[in-house]
């Protein structure tokens, strides 16, 4: 007997949002950022996310205002990029991922840093009013954090914070929410990756469910 | 002041395993399972996942033997076969996502299926003796395992099974365990992703951590 399922993608997106509405406690989220700590749930396949997702006063609207100004999403690494729905994007924006870029691996050789932060000083020629999306390397999040205390150095419009894993991840996270040099979202702890990331973005850029 | 932190690649790796070990229960595992495991926590961020990590007997050795023998990796989604590190690939494997095919979107329209299941069809060249890497979509899964339910089918070597969230993909993984076409590996209920999965096929294509 072949297996039955639903086949429709649309019907499965909309029981999935349903689902987390009615389990996730979503209520301390305004309107904004509600739709987006549903979809970074959606793609984690967590509600106990929920109490993990945090954003800086009027980050959503900042960083949604930003992508409809055509704004570029600056990634740091290429499993965000690529994840990230063109489609949805408001003007074609710009997906930027300077990882595998040739002059990376001895920029880090140079900085005695890891590749990926080597990859964050190939964003500054687009990284003012830019969309910094993270979902990797807390080390990419440290080094720009660092750069940003240059009050000369450009500025993105909004920062999405959401390294993963067991070293760095946290602390650089509690970096961003303390230095807060532009509005941000985390996920707080060791929880985030790229999956998570994306699904921010794709929040972000089109008000469509 | 800036933000100090490890900026060695290596040392945070190590360091990253390390704590997954003397935190997470590995006890169950095999030593060729342990280290797919590890990988697999590592890139969610949770020690919590060990318990829902399931492997059939011989899954490891067959998926290893199998990329060693020059097997194809069969992706679901671009951020699963963006996110698989070609260095580690032993003979050079292709790795293939089907997904962004033109012939996908009338194929999965004249199939009243998702683009996903659609894309699963476009595998059947390349999948006898594959690995196949399932980190999105529950439809694509479960078109799989329809038709392998058909003798003549080409079979894969193994498939990782991981599709992540709210609607099928606990039961996609379910129908995988149950029928036992081929080795397999899934992490059990909603949890998931690209980014487990990328990891089991890293952890797979090569031996060094």
């Amino acid at each position: 007997m072949p297996h039955s399922y639903e086949t429709d993608g649309a019907a499965i997106y909309r029981a999935s949002f349903a689902t987390i509405r009615a389990e996730a406690d979503l209520a301390r989220f305004t309107p904004e950022e509600e739709v987006v700590a549903v979809r970074m749930i959606h793609a984690s396949g967590m509600v106990d996310l929920a109490p993990q997702i945090a954003f800086a006063p009027g980050f959503a609207l900042a960083a949604r205002a930003a992508l409809e100004a055509g704004a570029p999403i600056l990634c740091d690494a290429r499993m965000v990029s690529e994840g990230i729905t063109r489609a949805r994007l408001p003007v074609g924006n710009a997906v930027i991922c300077t990882l595998p870029d040739p002059q990376v691996p001895a920029l880090a050789a140079a900085m005695g840093n890891t590749r990926s932060a080597a990859a964050v000083e190939l964003w500054r020629p687009h990284l003012q009013g830019a969309v910094v999306a993270i979902g990797n390397a807390p080390t990419a999040l440290f080094h720009l954090l660092n750069r940003l205390q240059d009050p000369d150095f450009p500025r993105p419009a909004a920062i999405i914070g959401c390294p993963v894993g067991f070293i760095g991840a946290a602390e650089s996270k509690a970096a961003l929410m303390g230095d807060n040099p532009v509005p941000w979202c985390v996920v707080r702890g060791r929880l985030g990756g790229s999956a998570i990331t994306v699904a921010a973005v794709n929040a972000l850029a089109s008000r469509r469910e």
